[in-house]
């Protein structure tokens, strides 16, 4: 090298998950380890025959270069969509951005300077905090219990930390725990965001894919005085390949955003911005989502069962209502890593739980595990094999 | 706003183009302002057979996440491909961007702290330059004659900014000028770089697209000492809306943007780079090469004989051997800006070419021209009006 990376970037190393992943090239692993859509979720024969229409009907449209701010049709779209689920208010843009990932990442540069502190959920998506901190911003966890971030402790951090500028959440069905912040948390986490004056940067790749209990107001519908950012995606209602999310917030914090985007991908995909467009538009959108709940409403009881009739009862996992990740704590005196790493030999992936926290030095006891991507077949034996390791290893 | 926005982006504008494109949403101006490969280069039967081909044969693979670094089978070919061209050395990685833009935002990204200097040639491509603004750097433009950079100007700035990180070049028909850097100006610069520790970042989107004369060594070629990062894209040899890009450098760097990327876009549109890899595997890639070639040579010539037809002797007009623009020069004592509104008064659309300038404050004389977009009837009739114009103001 003839010289150093940038100093926000010179510690950055490729997220821990792609490390297990590694194990998973192995076609003998079963991976609980991913956080892919369920393959069989794939609308592909509505997706072909969309794509040979765009071709056949307007091919220059879907190759020539677009705005950054979108395909106007599905702004149009996703601004109806959003509006009519209260998430949209007056004065508020929406545009589209290169899956919710680069909401989030552009969201971090706009607001934030080197230094500056972004609170998350503590753990969090290893994606979103690593994001951060290619920002060089300190990355603050906050405690949680089963109903979301403690307030008390939300409020000692924000009042210890002046140059906050966010606080992250994924409410529903969050990556990596799968718990849902309740609506009486929102509004705590709200009120202090407003007392404080920083934003609510709602993430929410998960909402649709609710498959028990009630939804839980967003974040962005309870705010009346533009505290709120909302990324949502296509990546889990449509497809994860095709690289189209979308940011909704104020407008002038938005055109900033498109500014920064203009700068790095220029737009999104065209052709993927229209497929999306026209499926929401041709299929009867709302009985895809019910199809897509009961996929993985399907997969998690599956998961579900095996691990209760495979683990000891002193491995405590968490009960999602949806999304597609199940949260497994072990007791203090086990060694967390030690048994992934064990689980791996035996050729199971999962990703150990410090992955997640704001400080991944900090020890975890738990780790994730991912019910969408393995078929029925590699759930039950991987569980088989999990429960195995369980009991020769947590004595 | 509850919070300013940072530091790094607080004076960002949208681009001046973008600016002057919103005339062209008028049907009836006639726009020589974007920077559009032509439609009708756009192999439209073959994109369309290739998707459904893909979506026949593997369409998970085109949905489903893949990986930052990009879709294997295309990084091979590339890999085989630049290798075949000197381009790719031992101990260089090469991986897949969304667009040659991702490219150099990310080349910034992992090298540059705020109040770091970036050099440009001056003018130079406003995206590029808007990308290193994005990150807070000192942007300093280097003085150009024919023949490029002036290296003694260049050694005077590099001595000057000890901070300097690298040096940003077009090499082959820079936007906005079309003209290319020759090859003792190549080795000057490149020698200049390795004296004072510096990268060249090489940024080539136009390269294929010679219609006249020899090619030039790219600085790639000439470097052997890994001081040289290569921008590539399939913008302007298949289409520019799939955001189809490359970066070639020596490993280590690689591996940093591709960290960078992870936490922005996760991965290129995967179906895009299916798609890519199909095509430069199923045609005659080398033949579909010479037959855009043609195109722009057309056009290139109809634009330049309707201008030396229309306009006074005295605008000097820029040469290129190809890429996509001409760049027109009044004498000092005219009024470029003058100019250019009252062209687009008349209802032909050009870039004023202070827009290109590392300094935007900084006056220019210059006006970029496209030929690639419009047609040969708006070709014709918007070289006629400007000629006009030109009559009129310029006395």
């Amino acid at each position: 090298m003839l010289k150093p990376f940038s100093d926000k970037v010179a510690n950055l190393a490729p997220s821990a998950i792609r490390e297990i992943l590694k194990f998973t090239a192995d076609p003998e692993v079963i991976s609980f380890a991913a956080g892919n859509p369920a393959p069989e979720a794939f609308p592909v024969d509505t997706i072909a025959k969309i794509s040979a229409d765009i071709f056949r009907e307007e091919p220059i449209n879907a190759l020539q270069y677009s705005v950054t701010e979108g395909y106007p049709k599905l702004r149009a779209w996703l601004e109806q969509d959003l509006r009519a689920k209260k998430l949209f208010k007056d004065g508020d843009m929406v545009v589209v951005t290169s899956g919710a990932q680069q909401a989030i990442e552009v969201t971090a540069k706009i607001l934030c300077n080197e230094g500056d502190v972004i609170l998350c959920e503590n753990p969090s998506f290893i994606g979103s905090l690593n994001a951060f901190r290619s920002y060089g911003v300190k990355l603050i966890g906050v405690p949680m219990d089963e109903d979301g971030m403690l307030p008390d402790e939300l409020e000692n951090i924000l009042k210890a930390n002046p140059t906050t500028k966010f606080i992250y959440t994924i409410p529903n069905f969050q990556n990596p725990t799968g718990q849902t912040t309740t609506l009486e948390r929102r509004k705590a986490v709200l009120a202090l965001a407003k007392k404080y004056g920083v934003y609510v940067l709602e993430d929410n790749p998960y909402g649709a894919l609710r498959f028990a209990g009630e939804d839980v107001t967003c974040y962005k519908e309870l705010d009346d005085s533009k505290n709120v950012i909302y990324a949502g995606t296509f990546s889990k209602v449509l497809a994860p390949g095709i690289r189209v999310g979308y940011l909704c917030a104020d407008a002038e914090l938005v055109s900033k955003a498109v500014v920064g985007m203009q700068t790095s991908t220029v737009h999104t995909n065209i052709w993927a911005q229209m497929l999306a467009y026209r499926f929401v538009t041709t299929v009867n959108f709302n009985e895809h989502i019910k199809g897509l709940q009961e996929i993985y409403r399907l997969k998690y009881n599956r998961m579900k069962d095996a691990l209760k009739a495979q683990l000891p009862d002193f491995i405590k996992l968490s009960e999602p209502q949806g999304g597609l990740f199940i949260w497994a704590t072990l007791p203090e005196k086990y060694d967390m890593n030690a048994f992934c790493v064990e689980a791996v030999k035996r050729k199971v992936a999962v990703v150990p739980g410090n992955a997640f926290n704001a400080d991944e030095a900090e020890i975890s006891h738990s780790f994730r595990l991912n019910y969408s991507t393995p078929t029925n077949e590699q759930i039950d034996k991987g569980c088989e094999i999990l429960g195995k390791a369980a009991t020769d290893l947590l004595k």
